[in-house]
């Protein structure tokens, strides 16, 4: 197949969303909702605050007793967190608060004890210069309003919305289902990583490669092992993995004698897709769907180089399993950035090469890394991104705007 | 305590980083150690590739043999991937060759499937104009020599490190264990988030939003519900909690009348290291250690403003807990950006403001957030980055770069 017959990067990801939906919605306790996506909108149940509060400790009063911000006031009672005041606030006098508390009615101010000083006989002394009506008062409804959509419906949870959603009543929340995605390595040069790989051997670096970025990417890893190149053992393997939400099979797409693969898949009723993308690397990317009953299973064949099968993951697996968990733009998120060394462009696919990405304020750069190809791990490791060149036989100068797909960064 | 007394948040936490000490390693399979901080020098234990390999389908043969890319060789063997080549390449000869397969002695080139045409009797014409000696050939060791370091210590593994150490053998890795941290709330306003608030409470959104920040830092959270604010039941439940590697105690420690937190610690044995730092918000941080024969607890009390809970957690706890998980450079990560919209600093503290940052390659922008202050989580919801303001009262320019810490990624 010439290059001109294979189809482009937008239109075999435009294939493989088209055939991607979302999973079943699931009932989740919050604490383990971090990073899935809300199904439902969520709506707040109180006010927050529930009633004018206190943001500091201090002395609840009226602005209008103090003048430049001083006077002396009698103390009617203390209000902490979690008691309701019973005086109202009058003429000439206050009442001593702690933050979160409600304010009394009558008072408009809050002073902060920093600037008070206790006299005898439950008075105060004020001496506050910048006092004014509404000072330290957080306004009843003013962060929420009851009835309100806090979280809304396909935003994957964050710390900050677990908070409000707890602050709402959500001890459980209605979000997508994780996708489960099985992995099969084929091929006879393959060795469990446990093993020591003998003359032409090579530990099957592929299913932990992709069970960590399966991971990362909040789906549920089911490995199948290696299947070596016999018709049999192929088709009993990928007939397990056809029972989960995708299956990922790495090696056995490309040119060669004993690439079964497609066949087999055929053989189980597997809808081909698309075989081939005008992309570098990762041209070979297989792609198909096996329905049945109420189960939907998307088989992504990616090549058997290391790094062919991250590129391939990055730009196809991974919006399918973003839709799968009910997110609805998906496209991956470029950003520009200035190259720092020049490229030259060989290639007549769309090149997609390892390189570091260094933000600043005034021109994020972006550096290729000295790489090997798609089988060289060590060398793509030294890269948190990946530099996009179009096709085309050209050399991109050093300072060259480009679009850089960042690597999903490290969590700690 | 005036805010020349208190400390500055660099003192702050060079003092809670001098408290904070690795903590033991364990040995994990590969397959649980994605985001753990490695432990020791990871070695290869192979040559990568184990063989001058072919990076392509096709043909092995010798690049003198053709004239201007052209000719017909004589078919010697097909040599798969995990195969041995029983043939040197000779004269006018070739081998049929798979990607990742050994290039027999002899040969110099492989010629991409695509460029050839099978003839009859075992035979194959070659077009490839552009073939050079060394072409479509990944020599041996040349990703990795065996006895080289792979991944060095102190690294936290992301995908890119489990594929090199699957590669290399090191099915179960020495990391850092993951810090073990209590949380309590404190207050009597607090219900349970699955309560329905009566008047004057709210429910503890505190524990939840802390919890799925230690989630993310590779902690693993350890809720211990709320205490009242009663002397006997802090005391339990304290205790409880200084048997993990830390403990945070959100409430109970702003200047209130109820803040029994500090002098149950001291009772209790934990060293007090700070109260208040000059930070806005956050301000009435208290840090303290627990030491006993072969533990220690670092103990953080939080003010109860989640969000001034959430910046002294970004600021304090989060390089704390790196450091336990054995990492070096702990300092966060700042960025430089311009600001959308001016903004005018009023305050005698170096503020920590939620924004909204936008990377783009000639000039990333921080835009502040409307928000109504430190319990405003649906305000700061709107945010993915702190913009820090240092103290002194100024207006910040339109167009002014500023230091930006952003918030940690959302994963997905």
């Amino acid at each position: 197949m010439s290059n001109r017959e294979m189809i482009s990067v937008d239109e075999a990801r435009a294939l493989v969303l088209d055939q991607s939906r979302p999973l079943a919605q699931v009932e989740t306790p919050l604490a383990a909702a971090l990073d899935g996506i809300l199904a439902v909108d969520a709506r707040s149940d109180v006010d927050s605050p529930p009633h004018d509060k206190s943001v500091v400790d201090g002395y609840a009063l009226r602005a209008a007793d103090l003048s430049d911000g001083r006077g002396e006031l009698a103390i009617l009672e203390e209000v902490t967190a979690g008691q309701m005041p019973t005086h109202s606030v009058t003429v000439n006098a206050c009442t001593r608060i702690m933050t979160g508390a409600p304010i009394p009615a009558g008072a408009d101010a809050v002073v902060m004890i920093e600037r008070t000083e206790l006299l005898a006989d439950d008075r105060v002394r004020i001496d506050d210069p910048r006092c004014v009506a509404g000072q330290n008062i957080m306004p009843q409804a003013s962060s929420l309003r009851q009835g309100e959509v806090v979280v809304h419906r396909g935003t994957r949870l964050r710390p900050i919305d677990i908070g409000l959603l707890a602050e709402t009543g959500h001890a459980h929340v209605r979000v997508f289902d994780r996708p489960r995605v099985a992995m099969l390595a084929t091929g006879n040069e393959l060795v469990a990583i446990d093993q020591q790989p003998g003359p032409g051997k090579i530990r099957n670096s592929n299913s932990h490669l992709l069970a960590s970025l399966l991971a990362q990417a909040q789906a549920r890893p089911a490995p199948l092992g290696i299947a070596r190149d016999d018709r049999s053992a192929l088709r009993e393997a990928i007939e397990r993995g056809l029972d989960c939400d995708a299956l990922l099979l790495s090696g056995g797409v490309s040119a060669g004698v004993l690439d079964l693969v497609p066949a087999v898949l055929a053989e189980l009723g597997v809808q081909a897709v698309f075989h081939k993308v005008r992309v570098k690397p990762g041209k070979p990317l297989w792609f198909g769907v096996h329905e049945r009953a109420a189960h939907r299973c998307l088989v992504f064949g990616l090549p058997g180089n290391p790094l062919s099968g991250l590129v391939n993951f990055e730009l196809f697996v991974r919006p399918a399993l973003r839709t799968m968990q009910g997110e609805t733009d998906v496209t991956p998120a470029y950003e520009r950035a200035r190259l720092g060394q020049e490229f030259r462009q060989r290639g007549t696919r769309q090149t997609y090469y390892p390189a570091t990405l260094r933000r600043q304020a005034m021109s994020s750069t972006i550096t290729p890394v000295e790489w090997r190809g798609s089988a060289d791990l060590r060398g793509f490791a030294a890269a948190n991104a990946l530099a996009m060149f179009p096709a085309g036989e050209r050399r991109f100068d050093e300072g060259e705007e480009i679009d850089v797909l960042p690597l999903q960064d490290v969590r700690g």
